[in-house]
């Protein structure tokens, strides 16, 4: 693989969006789209074949024998979140770029087309919605997505798009701008966006599925508020000491499911008793916290779900309190496809590296894709330090041995 | 024992003292000094010796027949928080005057003078100092505590002292205004302000003694913030999880004190993570709790915190958070006399009632007269809804029991 290509590129991409503290490329906005044009350009000189599809994305064109076959496509966004890094998004693209670079200086001749696409609007963080790019292709996008704010500056999402180019009209009637079918596959490389690759030292790792969640943005714990020192243990109705039983229970569920090998992480991210009301010598009445359940299997998720629910019933009976919940909210598990997770585990075995399948976490296009019904799988590459921050560091030897795996993977499936 | 003449001081009290929602009988201020004035105007129309002492307390005085022996007192404190209950302090003060007034009115001429003390500044709502009227007549009032600024005005806790007739450079100097020795024992009655009572059906109840506390203003819990759908459970250092696990073990060491007999009450009433960096889908990297253990039992308050500190060690090693701790702030509980226990206890079967005891969660100036060196006891009357609010409920007929036992123990100790 052409390392100089892979570090010219991070390096134009890098210097395009730097903000004075990370890297932004707003969603539909000035800096993605110069990330897009630095991509065709480079893609240009490398004598292939470019275009912007429907939806303002780039298309990188590798011809297949037969043009009428579904292609072997590949991709990532090109977006980032604000003060974000440089490779979260771009790496996919690079990677993409450099499988067609060396095809085309090989004169390799693919029976079916292969595609590198470049998306757009992957990050939540500017209008509050992911996946935008992939999602507008397969008419997923509502009206109501169309006409969210930008955080900052207020101004609709199908403004941005229409000024980029997307073809507005048809997003709105929900029209798919891509046929599903056109495509035999979709693999995605992405930066891991958490630390499992480092501790297991693993280079790169095949994606097994991206977990769905069930989440509770805010459950009421409701006891009885009272003074803290005139009130003994069993007359009191205590929020605080409640939650941490619920918690400490679900975190013992969380464990026996672990050991059971089933997937799943539990997370409290917000807790808080009130401030109107809470004192050091005053027994809490009331305290919020929210509550996410992720796995990549939606039949754990509803067992977790359900332990939950029976824990909340049991403490509450026992302690006298009361948990209110407000409206739960779904994410249903990104199933990917097991045939080329197969085969993308025997091109790292070929390629003497470890098979190890990991999760995903974070959502990625390539969940939009799946749900749209085009096979889809993801290789992730070792990061330190998460994503959406300036620190998040990818080693270039991890890079180039997931830059193997995915042109190895499309020159199989293309060939 | 007299009811009218209870119903009817009460009743002036609480006509003088309504502010539109609750009571209000301000600390060293206006609504106070009313109080006292009216208590005095009934005791010298039942024709009781009056006075003010140099704290500018009410002392109301049954002469004995050798003035020289230590008084019999008895008294509470006659201020309120804003917005508070009529009988919180008051209820002591009443009760008193009852006593003496059928001491009076039988021709009881006792071996020791009976004095009843109606106290200012008690509660700490005002300059957020309590026990300042019995803390000044005992020297105990610091310099810092006399500059304490009141909550709203802003003025300095001396100033308002000075204003009702306080001798505030003797207060300022240390001096003590009341000599301990001078007084055979402190009686004071007081409605209860937790639940006990009504839960175990008691009229009234003797005190055995006024919980101390440990307390901790903020904890903090710090563990490592990150993605919560990106990181599994074996490489999260989750703050909230690790709290959780610590209350609940506290819970359980509580649980195991209470069962071995020991007097404990635990209570962590402002919990939080960060509003600045938060999020539902965010693994939650700190976590701020405070933490307050009372007792009447310096030897289970240290115990236990012994065990918070090695709980604490214990989940930092598992779970590779850190807790960090502000300054510990002690209070030391105050022991109630053994003899005065056994001699209020004796009345209560006497008349035919449970003398079950039980302990006082919230602080008294019983707590400041034991202190001193006064032997002190209390009485708790039945009474609903806490205190510091217009709510508060006591029933005449338990006050009357209070009062009956009060003024039995006045007449033995005195006779």
């Amino acid at each position: 693989m052409d390392r100089a290509l892979a570090e010219r590129l991070f390096g134009r991409l890098r210097e395009a969006s730097f903000d004075g503290v990370g890297i932004s490329r707003e969603s539909y906005g000035a800096g993605e789209s110069l990330a897009l044009d630095i991509v065709e350009e480079e893609a240009r000189a490398l004598g292939l074949e470019t275009a912007r599809d429907a939806g303002a994305n780039l298309v990188i064109t590798l011809a297949g024998l037969d043009p009428s076959l579904p292609a072997a496509a590949c991709g990532s966004h090109l977006d980032s979140v604000p003060q974000g890094g440089n490779f979260d998004g771009a790496a996919g693209v690079v990677a993409g770029l450099m499988a067609l670079a060396r095809f085309r200086a090989e004169g390799f001749r693919p029976a079916r087309p292969i595609r590198l696409m470049a998306l757009r609007g992957e990050e939540s963080a500017w209008f509050g919605r992911a996946y935008m790019g992939s999602s507008a292709l397969f008419g997923r996008l509502s009206r109501e997505d169309l006409a969210t704010p930008h955080v900052v500056t207020g101004r609709p999402l199908a403004e941005s798009m229409r000024e980029v180019g997307v073809e507005i009209d048809r997003v709105a009637r929900g029209e798919a701008l891509l046929d599903p079918a056109s495509l035999a596959c979709w693999l995605e490389l992405h930066i891991e966006q958490g630390p499992v690759l480092i501790a297991r030292n693993l280079p790169v790792a095949v994606v097994t599925g991206i977990r769905g969640n069930i989440r509770h943005r805010a459950v009421e714990c409701i006891g009885e508020a009272g003074h803290s020192g005139a009130i003994p243990r069993w007359l009191r109705h205590d929020s605080v000491f409640a939650t941490a039983e619920l918690i400490t229970r679900l975190d013992r569920h969380w464990r026996t499911l672990l050991e059971r090998g089933r997937d799943l992480v539990v997370t409290s991210g917000i807790v808080g008793t009130d401030p109107a009301e809470h004192a050091l010598a005053r027994i809490p009445g009331r305290l919020r916290f929210s509550m996410e359940a992720r796995s990549q299997s939606l039949e754990v998720l509803e067992a977790f779900y359900d332990l939950f629910l029976s824990e909340c019933a049991g403490i509450a009976e026992e302690r006298g309190v009361e948990f209110r919940f407000d409206r739960r909210l779904d994410t249903a598990p990104a199933r990917m496809d097991e045939g080329l997770i197969g085969r993308l585990r025997a091109g790292l075995r070929a390629m003497g590296q470890p098979d190890e399948p990991v999760p995903s976490g974070a959502g990625h296009d390539a969940a939009v894709f799946s749900g749209a019904g085009v096979p889809s799988a993801m290789i992730f590459v070792r990061n330190q330090h998460g994503s959406h921050n300036p620190q998040e560091a990818m080693e270039m030897d991890d890079f180039l041995v997931g830059a193997e795996l995915l042109a190895r993977t499309l020159r199989e499936i293309a060939a």
